[in-house]
């Protein structure tokens, strides 16, 4: 027998970062159900399943509702390389690390970008979403981020979906950290493309991206004049694998797929609104906790799936999450961008906002910080 | 509780298609074991592993060695994205479906295509690869499929690398369907990207493209003057998480990584020599009992990974796979392109080409064609 390495042999951690989050036994075993052909009548109606099932959790009757083959990244790039044409104009709202990755990705498709910025940790106000619209009257897009992972801001979108749509255009939503934790409602916000990952709050393991694109969206891509840029991502395509027609396109990751509908039906089983409702609840009770400790806030208006809070003066942040890695197992995350050494990002999300989670970590800390 | 849908309850098919293929136990067991972050120390130290037993199985050194997250088509974008900047001049040998897409790729990431052609069910010639370079001397890749997975012809590629070097080209191989199953020789072979997928001759499910690159591959990607057109799968950001900087980029797909890790160790563990050795005793044993029905084959040079062979005359090609998915739970693939209702491809891929497997198969086939 050649070398090779180990066995597999992983620790039991508690996702309590930005995300992967702690993934349910039941999903755990259907990823692992036998594999079978991504064209096989069983595997067919698993997609339409998924598919369902997304259209539910997404809150939306979109036709054009599908599970993208890679991470929320993917998700975001699908997004905007179907909708964008070279040379198209598209806002990117930009408070955090993903409205930045939002402007590098529509600057690769071609797109004239105008940012609307706002400060790290604050959301986008309506009134700067209005003049970038006043200021460029052809933008097709206004991209923004509904919960932006690297500050913990909560985005309000109807006010801005309004302005979006007066000005004639498609409102593209990143939902990567709020789909199935928090309230998004795609149809009656009027969402023209949504994204989001499968590790968040849907707590599933990371590999594939949720996407649905409303009738005005696709209407929009079947309106270009050339063809999109990526091939993998290419809706035009995607969509006559997921519709009725079942031509291949590539070969789906089959098993994720059955992790997926196992991760959304324990979503649907708890209901949408008793799962926002123990997000808020955990979220409070981390809150108060934290704060108790005489940790802060960062964002004004806080997500309850992600809380980042700077890190006290004169404490090695690094250290904290080391220990927490090591002696409990517990992993956290650090702060980015302006954040960097700075903060901690503790994610409360899906499976992992738990009231057991939430204490152990608020005596970890206690613990830890020695207060 | 809401209503949603069944448990999942999939059958326990036999694989013989086209891919995927049948998934050993001990690589569904790793990928559901527990989801850790994708920057926890435990996860890099797979990352790794995984890195060094990819760099094994394409018997290669190269330092850019990796698991693109997706499934192959995102492979195959990722070579190409990274390769090509707009204008550049692209020779793609085009025999079967996926040279077919790899001049669609190549075309969308803005290079100017040449196709070389050869009839679908045969192999590229190296005179039609010396004609395609003296007439365009710029040409900066080529690329060319080693296992075409349409038409099932085994691509020789020792004298057409050395074709390509020679004009100061680069070679970008698929080797989706060869890889762990069939001989393939990065460095000996002087291939400067190569890529594949996990869901053929790996046995590992859909979801992951191994990638490799060789020095002069990363050179050309470094000295390009613009941004890859593809952010999810620019390798320039790609590397720095592999590598020991650690950088985020996206969320790896975690449990997957788990899963391809497990595979690759059993390819070792069987030995690379051996594994091929299997293959084509396996394939020769096939390819006897299919021939003793009066079935022929459809290329002049057969992978022994996948065999594709003429449906005969009279019968219905459709009704017989639905016969030996529904009687006997196998999977074989039916016909592309030309061959569309004309043929049949019947995988013999990784963990699927088993003695067993070829003789009920044939058993079947028999029974079913009445022969």
């Amino acid at each position: 027998m050649t070398e090779t390495c180990d066995p597999l042999d992983l620790p039991q951690r508690i996702l309590m970062g930005p995300g992967p989050s702690d993934v349910p036994p039941r999903v755990l075993a259907a990823l692992a159900a036998p594999t079978v052909g991504h064209l096989d009548p069983a595997y067919l109606r698993i997609m339409d399943q998924t598919r369902d099932l997304l259209r539910r959790v997404f809150r939306t009757a979109n036709e054009m509702t599908l599970a993208v083959s890679g991470t929320g990244s993917a998700g975001m790039e699908a997004c905007v390389v179907n909708l964008i044409e070279p040379g198209d104009e598209m806002a990117v709202c930009v408070n955090g690390v993903f409205g930045t990755r939002m402007a590098d990705v529509a600057d690769r498709c071609g797109a004239s970008v105008h940012k609307v910025e706002a400060e790290w940790g604050r959301v986008i106000e309506p009134d700067a979403v209005a003049a970038a619209l006043k200021a460029h009257p052809r933008t097709k897009v206004v991209g923004i981020v509904h919960a932006e992972t690297s500050t913990g801001a909560h985005q309000p979108l109807e006010e801005i979906s309004r302005l979006v749509h007066d000005a004639g255009a498609l409102l593209l939503v990143d939902a990567v950290t709020s789909l199935g934790g928090a309230d998004v409602r795609v149809d009656d916000w009027r969402i023209d493309a949504c994204y989001s990952g499968t590790q968040k709050c849907l707590s599933c393991p990371p590999g594939l991206a949720p996407v649905t694109l409303s009738p005005a969206a696709v209407a929009a891509i079947e309106s270009r004049k050339s063809k999109v840029r990526s091939w993998y991502l290419d809706v035009s395509m995607l969509r006559q694998y997921w519709g009725q027609a079942r031509v291949y396109h590539h070969t789906a990751p089959v098993n994720m797929t059955y992790a997926l509908r196992e991760a959304l039906r324990i979503v649907l089983e708890e209901g949408l609104d008793p799962r926002i409702a123990r997000h808020q609840a955990n979220h409070a009770r981390l809150r108060a906790g934290l704060e108790s400790l005489g940790l802060r806030y960062i964002p004004a208006r806080s997500l309850t799936t992600l809380n980042c809070v700077a890190a006290p003066e004169g404490v090695d942040e690094a250290a904290v999450r080391r220990r927490l890695l090591e002696e409990y197992g517990i992993e956290i995350g650090a702060g980015l961008g302006p954040f960097k050494g700075k903060a901690w990002r503790i994610g409360l999300m899906g499976h992992s906002s738990t009231v057991r989670n939430v204490d152990l970590l608020l005596a970890a800390l206690r613990l830890i910080l020695k207060r």
